[in-house]
Formats: C-alpha cells, structure tokens, sequence
C-alpha cells in the first residue's frame, strides 16, 4: 500500500495511491498516519477497510499539494557517513560504527515544497537518502527481530547547512534542522511494497544534472543493523523515521564544492518510492 | 502559576499547584499541556479559569505520581558547555557561540521516577539543568524579543552517557537519548513566577553528597540569547524545551570519575523551581 497525505499545510487529509494511480480520500477510516496509526493494527486495518470501500471513496485532484507521507512523528534518526565513498568526499573515516544525529521535526515539509534557504547560509547542500518508517515501538531489539519493527519506507532529502553543521562550535543538528530541510514523501510504501530495500536505485539532480547516483547495495550499515542498533541507545516510536544516510555526490564534495542557490531545482527518486523535487528559495 | 500533570504512566492529567500547595485537577478546562495550549492563550485562561473554580476543584493526593508537567514536545534542544567551569572539566574549550545538540523526547518521565542505566553503560552521568518552555513560536526572533517567547521554567536533570557520548563514534544523542534520562519537572513555573531566571542556585546531590552547586548567573549564554540564537537555525515550537546547560561538577570531572550505579540517589533542585529524585536502576 502508499500511503499519502494531501491538502494545504494544517489541511492535510490521509489518502493510499491505489494500483491503477488515483488517489483516494481515507479521512473516513478515521486515523491520521500517526504514532498510535502505525503502533496499533493501522496498515492492516486499513488495508482492509480500502479493499472494502475502494469503489466509493472520494478522490483527491491530482493536482493538489501533496504534504509529507505521516503526522509529525517524535522523533528523525539520522545516519551520518554510512556509504564508503561518502564519507571520503567528507573527508571523514568511515565509522566503526553507525554516527548518529537528530534533525528537528519541525523541517518536516511536502516532497515538492519549496526549500528555503536559511538567513545567512552560503552552504545549503542536498543529500538523497531512504528512510526507515517504524511501524513497532522498538528498544534492545536483535538484528534478527528487527524487520517486525518496520512499518515502510519513504523517500527523503536531508537538506544540510554545511557551515552551520560544521565550522559553527559543534554538533551536526544546528544545520541539519532549519525549516524546509526535510522534505519527506511522494508516499511512504509499506514494507510488502518493496522486495528488498539493499537493492534500490537511488538519484539527484541540480537543474536536470546528475549529482548522486548509487544504490542502496551500498550502504555501510544496512536496515536490520540500523534498527537493532539505534534501539540500544534509545527508544524507537511507531512512525519514527531512520535517514539512512547519502551516498558520494554532494555539493561539499565538489571542488570547489557547489552549494544551492535561489532558483535551483532539486530532483531525486528512489526505486519503488517515487520522485520528489524543491525549488530553492532565499527567504 | 505551577503547572504539573499527575498520574500514572499515560493516565497523567493536567493539574495546577496553588499557592497554598494544594495540587487541584483542572482536566476539565479541556487542555492538556501541549503545543496547542502553550502557543495559544492556555497560560493567561488557565490562570483566569482556576480563579474562577478554584474551591470547587477536585484535589489531587499528594502521594500521587507526579508526571513530566507537559506532553511530549516536538524537540529538546540541549546546550553544552554553557558554564564555563564545566567545559574545563569536560576538557573541551570554551565554544565561541553556544553548542547544540538533541535529547530524544521518548527520554521524558517524571521528575521522581526511576533512572534506568541502559544495558552496557558504565558512565552514566548526571546534570541538573534549568529547561526554559516555549511559549510562542519562534524563527529568527531578536534578542530584545526573546522573551516573548518564553513560557516558564522547569527543572531538568540531562542524564549522560558519556561512553556513549563521547567514545561510540559519533555525535553527542547517542549518551543522551536513552529511556528515562531527561526527568522533568516538578512544575513549570509560568515566567511571572521567576523574577530573574539568572539569579537561580541549582544544585545536585548523590547519596546526599553535593556534587554541583552553582547559580544560573554563571550561564556563558543566557535565556534571551539561547532562544535567539536557537531560533536562527530551527524554528521552536510551543512546549519546546531548551536545556540551557549545567554547572561544574559532573562525574566525568572527577579524578577518577564517578559514574551512577545501581540503588544511587540522585537528588536535584534549582530555586523557585522545586526539587525532584531518581533512583538509579539496573535494567
């Protein structure tokens, strides 16, 4: 199943893309996409209730804004450096083990909202990553359990500050956390949507040019890994989000690195997850 | 005003602590204390509304549990190093501007329920510190204007993990997200209650030994300037919490350190703002 969100900001009404693309209305099912939506039966429950009530149930216009895939969930995990060649163009170490660190939720924005660059930022960079929906409250869970805790997976663009991030006295959330960073969506797709997400394509643009290109193979640290062991140092929430980290082909790995400017049109997609794009914006 | 929530773990209910220390239930002016009520006008027709009802108000039993007195926040914003005593200890510099990082919010409980030292942990740390509430969203607010947006005061005790924090490789959320290590409360004092939120003693004891004893005169940087500058990298909620840093006197700083084992007490207190207890437990 996708499950959608649609409407203007504070408008925003839950829907599922069906098969054949329409986008229905599921406000009367009766649950936003929401922490007790994913930690009580929703997906099933709703799955169906769709099934039942397929042929009747209103239909967004295509048109219309498509807002972030969940209500503000507590809490964004974030990976840092956890594909090899990325860390190199940081030039950082790989880690022995997964570097964490939080974006705020507040940057949680639509997957085609506009991106604002921040007051003062010269360093506003792009970083593709998939994203980990929790479906199960999870704390010490074995690499094994780990998958029951999933809910889906969502397409997501970890806008960074490089500046802020790292030449403003510490800390990576000071430039990983202004509003907008955060666009999150098309869809989030449950996990039976997809077969395997260590086999996923995934790509940016900056005005129609390839900037990252890689797949999910790649990755350093993979989902069960990342479950399993983020849970031993802190409580995972139904409809958390785990960013799994980017792969090689941000702005600051360019020489001279190439940050983002009003005007730039940022595109990306993963495998199985859709496309999103931002227009950057100064404020 | 003292606002507090009474209860057991989710069955907490919002309540008020008057001026004659009777804790009155005032679940049925219709707000929990969240985004919604701090951001709208929840304090000032709270205050007008118990006036009212003040001697028909059912009375909660001083032996009741007393909860973190607010929902969960969108975020918790900590800052490090802010006196300069303890960044010494700490063995790190003086930072040029303040340094941020995040406390997950499923790390709330009550400000006397358990610390549970998470599994593996051998350097679990305490760190009384004075939490400022968000009253009013704030995004590129002025210094001069701070103070708007501020709400009330609250006591925090910022358990660190200091393997976690400073030798897994990572980013600082990683010593600092963990269950049960962001006890709060109290009470939040609403803002007329403290007349000069830098003219506070705080202090921390173990097993009854003082370990830190200081005043929020010895802040690097203060209330007006941490919401500022906080605000110029990410927008703070209503109920947002800042944690504006502790004083001298953590167990890292310590020669050999001392770090919280099982059936410690931990008892902490800040002026105006209460006192609260943990019990240091094994998991």
């Amino acid at each position: 199943m996708k499950l959608i969100r649609i409407g203007t900001i504070d408008h925003e009404k839950p829907g599922v893309e069906l098969d054949n693309g329409d986008w229905v209305d599921v406000s009367d099912f009766g649950m936003d996409y929401d922490e007790d939506f994913f930690g009580g039966n929703g997906i099933l429950e709703l799955q169906k209730w769709v099934n039942e009530h397929k042929s009747t149930l209103p239909k967004f216009k295509k048109n219309s804004r498509i807002a972030a895939p969940l209500k503000r969930p507590s809490k964004i995990v974030c990976v840092g450096l956890n594909y090899a060649k990325h860390a190199e163009e940081s030039g950082m170490k790989l880690p022995k083990e997964p570097v964490l660190f939080f974006k705020a939720t507040s940057a949680i924005v639509g997957p085609n909202d506009d991106l604002i660059i921040p007051k003062g930022s010269t360093k506003t960079d792009w970083e593709v990553e998939l994203g980990v929906v929790i479906g199960k409250k999870a704390s010490y869970v074995s690499k094994e359990d780990a998958m029951k805790h999933v809910a889906g997976y969502v397409l997501h663009n970890d806008y960074s500050e490089r500046e802020f991030q790292l030449e403003r006295d510490g800390q990576w959330v000071k430039g990983k956390s202004c509003d907008t960073f955060a666009p999150i969506g098309p869809f989030i797709a449950t996990k039976d949507e997809i077969k395997d997400p260590h086999n996923l394509d995934l790509w940016l643009t900056v005005n129609g040019e390839t900037m990252q290109k890689s797949n999910t193979s790649d990755l350093v640290f993979n989902v069960p890994y990342l479950v399993s062991y983020i849970s031993q140092f802190m409580t995972l929430l139904p409809g958390d989000i785990i960013s799994t980290g980017t792969p090689f082909g941000v702005g600051l790995g360019f020489n001279p690195p190439k940050y983002l400017k009003a005007g730039d049109v940022v595109e990306l997609g993963i495998e199985g997850l859709g496309t999103s794009k931002q227009v950057a914006k100064a404020l």
